[in-house]
């Protein structure tokens, strides 16, 4: 049967890694999972006691294509609790993920064949849903320098930048300075912005780009502050003008996002208490790791502003980071991502850490690390 | 801000009925909708239980992109229970939605311009899906002697073939000499074939492609039979050559469908009694509507096998379906869906019926009908 040239996405790295470190663990080892990209909590108790009684009280049918209202206004009073901007809730549109978002935010800018930039080291899929539809991703190689972010000259020649804040598999964010530099560039070049901020309040709230300019598709997630990934839903801000595209294409693209878990998304928005205490353990792992992985030997990181990733220079031992991960897996049971997932020209010297599980489990890798690499020498 | 060309897709009429008859409604009138095309039943009651069950045993994270393996199992096993073929659950890929599954088959069967055909008629996403992915969907125009579906003959020069069994708004079915002679034309062609079978189980559980051919992209979903909209999971099944390809795009166009979906999906599986209650009722509806339409006046309709719509020719009031369900909704209080959201070219002079909600609302739809056509005479 036939196949299209644009199904040839490149396979995900790290899946290898956890099939792997799966079988590790069938075969009796204790392995410290420190490859997955997704919080070890639930979402907030409260919200899915709340979601039962929904679920009790009528069918939950399909929703409007933007969302339920009441998620779309809850959305937008979150951006003035969060940053101080005011966002008409009809500039909101509930998604299914973050990935749905970036289906819909791509479909809606680009056409057959437009350059779309990215700050390597970026998130994988990317790529991979821009060469799906058919668009051209360009790579912006980034400097630590630069704190592993685009830079405004990066711009010319694009039809579009994404810009990840705090990044994935970095952790690093931009300030306001910087994205509002990078939204004039956007606007100058009339290259259309994309700001990607799911990893808002792990960390650090950080800057919204809707702080700067009104002129930019910025993607949210309920999947990582508000705990809730496999309920996969996102949202995303556009400008009032182009509300109603995003509708069309949403209509027809996915119906609605799933409506169990918008309920549960507009329960879990009430849960402060249970996100803190969530936000408060990632932060206690990140100070863990800055250190641990410093006396371990891997003191060359990108700065880890927020998200629950450190991205650490692993050439002092290795020009070859998958073999690299292998060898940590094997000899010393723990599991990360080699960078080549997230940077294929410089990944191989890289690698990512994650800090998404609970302290004990974090406390523990670490020493396992330390051990490896002193016994490595 | 810039936007797409590819974005420019067709509003839904239909959308417009909803919004108005909400408005007739919140003004104090009863409306019975004719309109929806979801079921008023909601998911199994047992089946909600168990998935209480799930939300309190542990986090519902991220599943394999594929789906659950026990899902994949059992979705495998009901292909063998209701049409005696033997699916290997390697074939079977769970979704976000029948929606889902059309963005991946398209997605991997497709490149830029590729000419897909549609036997108008039709369910109005296609068209707007296959022009998001920036393919080309080419009419073709069916007629009430050959059931309203493609016939072999229109694969020449297309590189791809959407049949729908039952058709959406149509209901009629394709038999398995049809499916057989489709099949055969598109793989002397080189074209892709995609069989919707979404509505299987409603009016009769018709014959899958699967019997026909392993050549084939078979679309299902939870929908519709399961009676799960708002949940947002289907499924498909490609050839098992195409199962790699697949799963790498659905790692980055959606990481997984909704978890707990999947899991409601799997314990709605295990409830035939309530499933088969609902389909009894339709079978009533249905009975009524084809009845009652004709007694109203509008006895040439496609053949109703399946589905919960009835196609309605309407020509001997109008020819301009659009008004005529703005008049019925304003004088008789029944909204229903104009033509015209299905087939551009021939729609303005047909409507669809849907009978997806409770008998006692079906038998007064047609009191209503029948009044209003008797009184425009």
């Amino acid at each position: 049967m036939r196949r299209s040239r644009r199904s040839e996405v490149d396979p995900f790295i790290v899946m290898d890694v956890m099939e792997a470190a799966r079988r590790e663990e069938e075969g009796g080892r204790s392995i410290v999972h420190m490859e997955v990209g997704q919080p070890g909590s639930g979402a907030p108790k409260a919200a899915l006691e709340r979601l039962e009684a929904d679920m009790r009280a009528g069918p939950l049918g399909y929703t409007v294509a933007l969302g339920l209202p009441e998620l779309r206004a809850r959305i937008a009073r979150h951006y003035g609790e969060w940053y101080g901007v005011d966002i008409d809730p009809a500039r909101v549109i509930v998604t299914s993920g973050a990935s749905g978002a970036f289906l819909l935010s791509f479909s809606a800018l680009f056409d057959e064949g437009a350059r779309v930039g990215l700050g390597e080291p970026c998130y994988p899929s990317y790529r991979q849903i821009l060469t799906a539809l058919g668009l051209q991703p360009v790579a912006i190689p980034t400097t630590l320098e630069a704190r592993m972010q685009p830079r405004p000259e990066d711009v010319a020649g694009l039809d579009g930048l994404i810009a990840a804040s705090p990044g994935n598999p970095t952790g690093t964010m931009l300030g306001r300075e910087e994205l509002s530099a990078l939204a004039q560039a956007c606007e100058a070049a009339d290259a259309a912005l994309i700001s990607d901020e799911i990893y808002h309040g792990i960390g650090a709230r950080g800057t919204s780009a809707l702080e700067v300019t009104d002129e930019v598709h910025v993607i949210g997630s309920f999947s990582k502050y508000f705990s809730m990934t496999g309920w996969r839903v996102g949202w995303m801000v556009v400008p009032e003008a182009q509300v109603r595209m995003v509708e069309r294409l949403a209509q027809n693209l996915f119906i609605c996002p799933p409506h169990a878990s918008q309920r549960l998304a507009l329960h879990a928005m009430d849960c402060p208490e249970e996100l803190e205490a969530n936000a408060a353990t990632y932060a206690r792992n990140r100070d863990l790791m800055v250190a641990g992985l410093a006396r371990a030997g891997l003191p060359r990181i990108a700065p880890p502003d927020g998200a629950f990733y450190i991205y650490a220079d692993v050439s002092a031992y290795t020009e070859d980071s998958l073999a690299f991960a292998q060898e940590m897996l094997r000899e010393a049971g723990v599991a990360a991502t080699p960078g080549l997932d997230f940077d294929k020209a410089r990944g191989h010297r890289w690698m990512r850490f994650s800090y998404a599980r609970g302290t004990e489990e974090i406390e523990e890798g670490l020493r396992r690390i330390e051990a490896f690499l002193k016994g490595r020498g």
